[in-house]
């Protein structure tokens, strides 16, 4: 009963000492806006949920909704609505503000509270005595990001992280538009903040990435909100993740050329801007790790980086496995060249 | 470059919401002392570390050292030495008692500290302003195990974790005869805790748990170690993992006739003792949840459980995922039927 079938290749393994202890496969595809496909691996047609990185796609409804206009948002907010911050202070000061803009509150946030991701901000938490609120949740932009368009359409702001609240049919209808094709009913997920989670083919993702790089294949209102968004996000990188963290150095040292995002169980999407190219990758295990250093290895050798940008990429490329004592005990690295 | 050769069996799956997110491949092998195969899936042959699934295996030179009777060990003391321990007080007075008996103390523990396992006693230790020592660490008991192997060998016990040192020839040596064949220098990695670990067949662990459990195919000597050691472990579940543990809540749950071990990056040894079977599984990408799952399922197949067994069991055969908001968002389970 039980199958080998359709195994995805390996395509990041870890070491102890100099033997392979871990081994994780999975799909990757590098597309252009039309479509056609630079460079991929594995099973790239089956339908993988997205999870957190396709915010800055969920941020559209942003826009077409009239959201950013009307509550004049500024690039900061939208870096924090595409953002799975790590609730240091510049993340809880700026979604505070982000909502009083919205006319709402902390309490209106329906993504739950979870200590920061941030080990400095959990301690400085745990020293002032203080229970983390949803201001803390990686998710509290993109959640104010929601709030915004449920005022914006003029509907009722409860429950609007339900798959039917008219936000995330705004938000479904964007990704369909950006991502091709229809979501299905039987591959909708809850997100950990509550959020709906759709799944489509990894291929999708990364052409629907290279649309919002370039505009291409996108109507002129998208089109126009796509730029504004990858400009926001790659702009303010430490808004859409935390101090240290890939997904930041990555758009730092890449200033605009690149646009990075990681989502939870290993899944990994981005574009490399100038070139107009958007990929998507996906670890068959969920393992975040693994997807970090596929990713690094990814633009190591698809971005042209320059020597700042390879020293980056480099750190997460291959990755030191340090025990309890701090010694070095493996690493992560690419099972094999990627193409 | 990418190869897809050699995929093991996906044994385990984690779906959200109705559709499958993660995939869990791996190989399991059920076996007597005699290496006949009871039931199997996936590479056997293939060398894997064991990591702490076998303490109780390196527990083994405590009794062909003499250290048992030179130090006239308890059963609760041999009990530590097999446990990866949640650093609860009992297990740290267990430690200290431990280490006292063997006229040496805490500072000659070359483990490493981390925070306990256990949430409430890091709580507790937070709360008291107080770093965690080498006693919480979940491998102080094996180390202090090893700690009486180099006193009763009359060698210095400077660097006991060293692969040469005398205590790990000694470990070695027993692992060699309990799991067979020769362990190589070429497939030896620095454990967690600062330990050798050294790779070797899936199957030849299944076996070595059938020999440990039976005494079959073991000279006298190792026979009667092994036995006691089994009796020791079974004997005091909770001093060889911690509160609500999976190996704990087994062994509590089948007083005696099944011996049951996790080891880091997913790996689950033991034995079901009356039937006279080893068994050993290895999820190939590490993952901890999915290798307590399989081994749970396997469990409810082939260890005849009762009631009371079985309702211990199903609570790790099939465990649902909740996000931050504690919504019920998926499970983790069997892929399909295991034989």
């Amino acid at each position: 009963m039980i199958t080998a079938l359709d195994a995805n290749p390996i395509l990041i393994e870890q070491t102890r000492g100099t033997y392979v202890e871990n081994r994780h496969r999975g799909a990757f595809v590098i597309a252009d806006a039309e479509g056609n496909i630079i460079a991929s691996a594995g099973d790239i047609a089956r339908p993988v949920f997205p999870r957190s990185a396709i915010k800055s796609i969920q941020a559209l409804a942003m826009v077409t909704s009239g959201a950013i206009e009307r509550f004049d948002l500024t690039d900061e907010e939208l870096a924090l609505a595409c953002a799975s911050h790590h609730g240091e202070d510049v993340h809880v000061l700026g979604v505070t503000s982000f909502l009083g803009h919205v006319g709402l509150s902390a309490t209106d946030l329906e993504c739950g509270a979870h200590q920061p991701t941030n080990a400095r901000a959990r301690e400085a938490l745990r020293r002032a005595g203080e229970e983390p609120t949803a201001l803390h949740n990686n998710c509290s932009g993109k959640h104010s990001g929601m709030l915004s368009v449920a005022r914006a359409l003029g509907v009722d702001t409860h429950d609007y992280a339900t798959r039917n609240h008219p936000v995330q049919v705004a938000v479904r209808r964007a990704i369909e538009r950006v991502v091709g094709g229809q979501l299905s009913e039987d591959r909708c997920g809850t997100d950990g903040c509550s959020m709906p989670t759709w799944a489509a083919p990894l291929s999708g993702f990364a052409q629907g990435f290279a649309r919002m790089a370039t505009g291409e294949g996108l109507p002129d209102d998208l089109a126009r909100a796509a730029h504004r968004i990858f400009d926001a996000a790659t702009s303010h990188p430490l808004l859409v993740a935390g101090t240290g963290h890939l997904d930041t150095l990555v758009m730092e040292a890449f200033g605009g050329r690149v646009m990075q995002k990681g989502g939870a169980e290993g899944v990994q999407c981005g574009a490399i801007r100038d070139k107009g190219w958007g990929y998507a990758l996906k670890i068959d295990d969920g393992n975040m790790l693994a997807s970090q250093t596929l990713v690094a290895n990814l633009l190591l050798q698809f971005a042209d980086p320059d020597e700042t940008q390879r020293a980056v990429l480099e750190k997460f490329a291959r990755q030191t496995i340090k025990n309890v004592r701090g010694l070095d005990v493996g690493e992560m690295r690419a099972a094999a060249p990627l193409a």
